[in-house]
């Protein structure tokens, strides 16, 4: 007999291998089934592959559904669908739709009777959890999100839809200047252009477009408008070769006075060598969490916002009391 | 008719006069009393003062109680006492005696129906948060603490202990080379005296005895035995015209793998330019939360492990969602 939380994956793209190596280090969980569009035979794992169309057969054997989804299309459908039959843990991170995404969340949750932990990784996640501290804390004071150094997906798929592009990856950086004046204590008013630059590595078809296609580029508002951007034309095989790593990070700086003379630093900061593994590891701490809240009989949509942080642990209360506190 | 969370503070020294201070910038709270021990009339405040004996003639006037008594004497009296009567939050940081006194104030809590939240402030408190998010995050990791650069009160009281001494500070000072070794996620060994330098500032009464105050304070053991130690001998004027200041800071930086291979870096900060200042409006924050939890009709102690940090804020969760998350 096993009391072990019987967790399921929702997508194998690679936030859902992310997933699936994640659980190996936390023995507390046992992997019952990754769920796929794919076929299931075809999937290169050990873990037992099904197809989706056959998750409800699994509604008794699994404590917490982690969602591995994309924000834009898979997680508006699946959340939904699969919070009507089980509790859930996602990533959400379409930041201006989060309250409409959690309003469907919470009505199908209560009416389902499960747990919902939505927008859980860290942006929105670790990121919004020490805005809200800090803000709390120092309320006479500014917060400031550096994002970088790392890929940013669709700032290097607005360049992919230039004409000419064949491929393109898109660096958002931190600017140290920037960051330099925040840790100091001068809260300078800085809009996002002014804390980060940007750095795009582009595979033209043609080089003779690469003219035009850096004017593009470069004028694109919303995206690179405003903002010190470089462009590099590259080789399809030096943008394999060198641009294929997941690495990124940054930084929640907020900086306040007491009264107003003394000033206060707050800083929190991640430097990740594999973004889509770190989020992973923070959707199976809080699949944790899940299944522990539904142990208590809470139902609906919470966000990293509504939980007692203790639930992220496999360690009891009391040994937290003794041996982190 | 306000609708203001009627606040008590206990004790007026430095941490009091922060709370008193944080009070007027958070605009939901009102002060209603400062609970004192000395003769509240020679108290050089605007604030209604009170003697401490007349407590209980605020029972229906106050609505959380923030403690402001020191963690070696006032504390282990004051907070079961009050926690009979009110909702409270203190900032107990003896970290040994830590269990002893949840368990001490969560019976009385449970009795009176009110809610104690313990052990508010840095260290224990958000450094004690950010070790157990950091390792239930990257189970496969270590997290190190360092404290500094500031002025360590058990360290100084040590050191003025001495015979001949007649006053001292003593800093503690993280090594950046560690930090260096951490941050670069090497992960080492590094006990305490491997982390931190310290240096001392002492007025002795006699110049000829210091020698032997030198060789006292390297050979303490528990305090600077291990060691990098430095020790200056200065007068008294130096002493207050250069060491006063009541800034500190420390960092949580824990450092571990997903898959074996990819490293992740977790890092939070503080860089406060007055110490009980900032200790004493993480306490106000945190009674905001007391408050609300007194109204889900919660009670028992409660550590920063257990509570939904949205408590903190003075948001309602609608707008948390839509701006911060």
């Amino acid at each position: 007999m096993s009391n072990k939380i019987r967790a399921g994956i929702v997508g194998y793209g690679n936030l859902g291998r992310g997933v699936e190596l994640a659980l190996k280090r936390n023995d507390d969980f046992t992997l019952k089934a990754i769920f796929t569009r794919r076929d299931p035979s075809l999937m290169n794992t050990e873990s037992n592959m099904v197809h989706i169309d056959n998750i409800l057969d699994y509604k008794n054997d699994i404590d917490v559904m982690i969602l591995c989804g994309g924000s834009a299309n898979d997680l508006p459908e699946q959340g939904p669908a699969i919070a009507a039959h089980f509790n859930t843990v996602d990533s959400f991170d379409n930041h201006s739709e989060i309250p409409n995404y959690f309003n469907t969340i919470d009505k199908i949750a209560k009416q389902s009777n499960k747990v919902s932990l939505f927008s859980i990784g860290w942006d929105p996640g670790l990121f919004s959890l020490n805005r809200l501290m800090a803000q709390a804390i120092i309320p006479d004071g500014k917060t400031y999100t550096f994002w970088g150094k790392g890929i940013s997906q669709g700032h290097s798929e607005a360049i992919r839809r230039i004409d000419g592009v064949k491929d393109a990856v898109q660096y958002t950086i931190p600017l140290e200047e920037a960051m330099k004046e925040v840790r100091a204590g001068n809260n300078p008013d800085l809009k996002a252009e002014e804390r980060h630059k940007r750095i795009c590595y582009v595979v033209p078809y043609d080089l003779k477009d690469k003219d035009r296609i850096e004017r593009e580029i470069k004028s694109m508002s919303g995206y690179f408008l405003g903002y010190d951007t470089t462009v590099y034309f590259i080789t399809e095989e030096e943008l394999i070769a060198n641009h294929s790593n997941m690495a990124h990070g940054g930084f929640v700086i907020h900086s306040g006075k007491t009264d107003g003379v003394h000033n206060h630093v707050i800083e929190y900061s991640l430097t990740l060598d594999n973004n889509p593994q770190f989020t992973s590891s923070v959707l199976v701490a809080f699949a944790r969490a899940a299944y522990r809240l539904a142990l208590d009989n809470k139902k609906g949509a919470f966000s990293i916002f509504d939980i007692p942080l203790a639930y992220l642990s496999p360690k009891p209360r009391e040994e937290l009391r003794k041996t982190i506190l």
